[in-house]
């Protein structure tokens, strides 16, 4: 044993341990990131959703369904999955961000389970500066693995980040294709899913595929006031560890005053509401787009309203279709307002409180 | 695949699929109502319910203990069982209620462990319009499944609900017997369960059934004060989504503008706080009666004091008996006031201060 | 069945069955305690503890690496299993403490898995009366053991408790012997664990053993607020029921005029916050000594610096050693100030920002 004898207090210095996240600078074209800090989820997980989001999915919560309809345990939601593995991110790539400002492409490929391990990877696929001269974009794809490496979600994203240096644009202008929307086909449907046995006593619900109609609105009716403790503790279990969630001190010095929610918790927030209307929306395979139109903080009621988009039909199953549908959040404001807006598409985007926009992709029993 | 090529934007219109809960003219006696979204309950669970509630019930947080009484595993805690079966009644029963009138004659007849999946149905055994023409009461059978369709807990409860249409009553006026303490027998001690073994070590406290009188007043002597987010991480917990509890957005425009605690957690609260004193009261085995006297809001710090009813031995049993006590619940005042309220029962009911009073029962080591 | 027929009311009258906590008189040297409700750790806390803390450490939340370091499953965090082992002794030591003065010689035995049950029993090791004639202070020896019966965690604590009767000091004058340090040997190292092949990229931190010197001074430029629920939840977790951390309406009259955050919590945070910057200190293994300096409230934001004070190497062991360090917690202050905190020891042992003194020993790969 070599320890030493401690007997003075040491000499001390202070050193540069603690990363700091990367500045525009750092990143380059294909560059590969890998995420530290593999995560196991457990049953834990799975109750503490539903505690912080009020979430009633009912393949998410039933596992007497989940195997009538083909799975051999209960899958955890694809929003958790996706809070947990967008969380391995942050250090890497939105520390210190100054904007999130959109995601696409996001597809949920395999279900994962209770016991199941994510790793996650993202590659550098666009850069482009800002004609300021002090910030730039980073386009990333990332991939979440499970322990058998198998893909479990891909998504892409864009945020704003500072230079490290203020400077003339050297020209940097490299903005990835990214597809307006995920490729419908038998792919979006998890191995095992089938609806052949679903039985609308299960959600209490009679709404099937058929009975939505494209340019169908449907306001949802549910408002979920958010307390500093439920998205502090939602977004420490995403182990997301962006400041601006977090540090009251820090965040006093800001415009806003106080301590911004994690994005994330909206969209799960939102999806939660819009059980009442969409019971039967039972799997989310993909997320098309999405973006977060306006800041919320603790204190805030919100709300969501949807738009249908589209729908059909796989090849070959007559058990289930998809539904493609955009969700908007709200916050503080009445139900008539929310329809009005949602009759107006100008006047959505531009409202101050639309806090989201989500366009996404359901399974659902025909 | 069929997708629709979607390039335009499709015509809005508004539709009505969020299920905004039923009205009086909506039940009639004998009706059957299957509610949605049965509930895996999981291990998560039995570590969130500690932490929301302070529970410290031995059988419930000691696996080698429940096995030394029997059980082959931890079982869930029947107050935690009852909050998840009684939230899927809410939409069918309760999403608008007036107010939830009282309980009865709730009977926990199986244990459930970590894994088990809960569904339940009601029926409605009475119906009394009130005669003020616009509201009337609903009286339900409420029925608790595990995914073996053994019967795990059962109640009733009525509630006062609005009529769609005010209008002179037409006459309805059908009350249901209701029992004013579950019987009791052997069917109350849980198959396997025994006290043959049990040590008061395990729970650091002397107090058996012996040393309970009846007309004995307790004042448990903890108080534990209620947090926003604690009170809507339980009820989202529980999946209970009654808009009073989470919407302050709405609930800023109501008398006490602010958002109402759900009664169960109160309950549970109660439940919690009285292991000072009744540690050993084990296995909460019935619930003769419940009603909740006042709301409670965030802020407000809750007290439990509780007053023995009746004991007794069970046939052929001499490891476990049963106590019948009534706990009270009190909010914001000092221990000497709930002393003197405890033994004026006149004055406990009226008191603006006194939140719930619950009979039940309890089995305990002899 | 001998059921009382109770149709009367029965006659009440008021008892004292509720344990109010022990006092200086009730204590004796080598007197054993065995404390109540033995507690069965489930997944559930170990999600819990993550969203509570916000803790990334790679060992307590990767099943997959935990099995790449020898264990066979994932370990509970040390700290969860101290907090709870902790809250165990709360009721028979501490539960009207005038103060919670230090810990010494924690040393963690042996790992714990989801499903272990923990007991716990302590020692009276000391016993020393102030001259104050009113209280005096407890020395005990803690030790939690799982359902094996092997030792999991052992510690010392001395707390400051009130005299039944104040009266002139007897000359109880007991004080133990408390090593300064948990000796570093082999011990240390939990059975199967082993860091041969560790991978830097699991936690996306390059700094291992050899980076760190003696004397170095790390901020870890976190910050954490507290909110009410956050703590009230992890206390709840704990089982911790001292009063001081939950009842605001007796809080309101004390000094602070608020609950008070249980200190655990604090160290919890802390060591949260320290993963940016000592990512690699993988397995908390030892704590030499603590101390809270101030009280931490609900509001409080929560930041951390260490300052390495010794490291050395096992006998035989290429893939491990071992790091004593000492982390601050401090609240409310910034990042500069910090830093001229932990260059000056003698002003920062009494500045009222900081919080925490913590000495501990960490492995980590070589």
């Amino acid at each position: 044993m070599n320890q030493t004898t401690n007997s003075k207090l040491p000499k001390r210095f202070l050193t540069e341990k603690t990363f700091q996240g990367y500045f525009f600078e750092d990143f380059e074209i294909n560059q590969q990131l890998i995420h530290g800090t593999p995560r196991t989820i457990t049953s834990g997980d799975i109750s503490l959703y539903i505690a912080l989001t009020g979430s009633q999915h009912l393949l998410n919560c039933a596992e007497t369904v989940a195997q009538a309809c083909g799975f051999k345990r209960l899958p955890i939601d694809n929003l958790l999955l996706f809070h947990i593995a967008f969380g391995k991110t942050v250090p890497d790539i939105s520390l210190n961000a100054v904007a999130n400002l959109g995601y696409a492409n996001c597809r949920f490929s395999s279900p994962i389970f209770a016991g199941d391990t994510i790793s996650v990877t993202s590659k550098v696929i666009g850069l482009k500066e800002n004609s300021n001269g002090k910030t730039g974009i980073v386009y990333v794809h990332s991939i979440a693995k499970n322990q058998h490496d198998t893909t479990v979600v891909e998504w892409k994203r864009w945020v704003m980040v500072h230079k490290k240096t203020p400077s003339a644009p050297m020209g940097i202008d490299h903005i990835p294709d990214l597809e307006s929307s995920v490729t419908i086909n038998q792919n979006l449907i998890p191995d095992d899913l089938n609806f052949d046995n679903f039985s609308s006593d299960w959600t209490a619900c009679k709404h099937r595929l058929t009975h939505y109609q494209v340019g169908e609105i449907i306001n949802h009716r549910q408002g979920m006031t958010i307390n500093d403790s439920d998205h502090s503790l939602a977004t420490r279990l995403y182990q997301n560890n962006a400041r601006v969630h977090f540090d009251q001190h820090m965040m006093s010095q800001s415009a806003a005053g106080k301590r911004l929610v994690y994005g994330g918790h909206i969209m799960s927030l939102c999806r939660a509401i819009t059980h009442s209307g969409l019971a039967n929306g039972l799997w989310l395979t993909a997320i098309n787009g999405g973006a977060h139109l306006n800041p919320s903080f603790a204190g805030d009621t919100v709300y969501a309203a949807s738009i249908i988009l589209d729908k059909g039909h796989f090849d070959n199953r007559e058990d289930i279709g998809w539904l493609r549908l955009k969700t908007y959040g709200f916050k503080n404001i009445d139900e008539e307002t929310i329809n009005e807006l949602m009759m107006e598409p100008e006047q959505l985007r531009i409202s101050k409180q639309c806090v989201l926009e989500l366009d996404y992709t359901l399974l659902m029993p025909n």
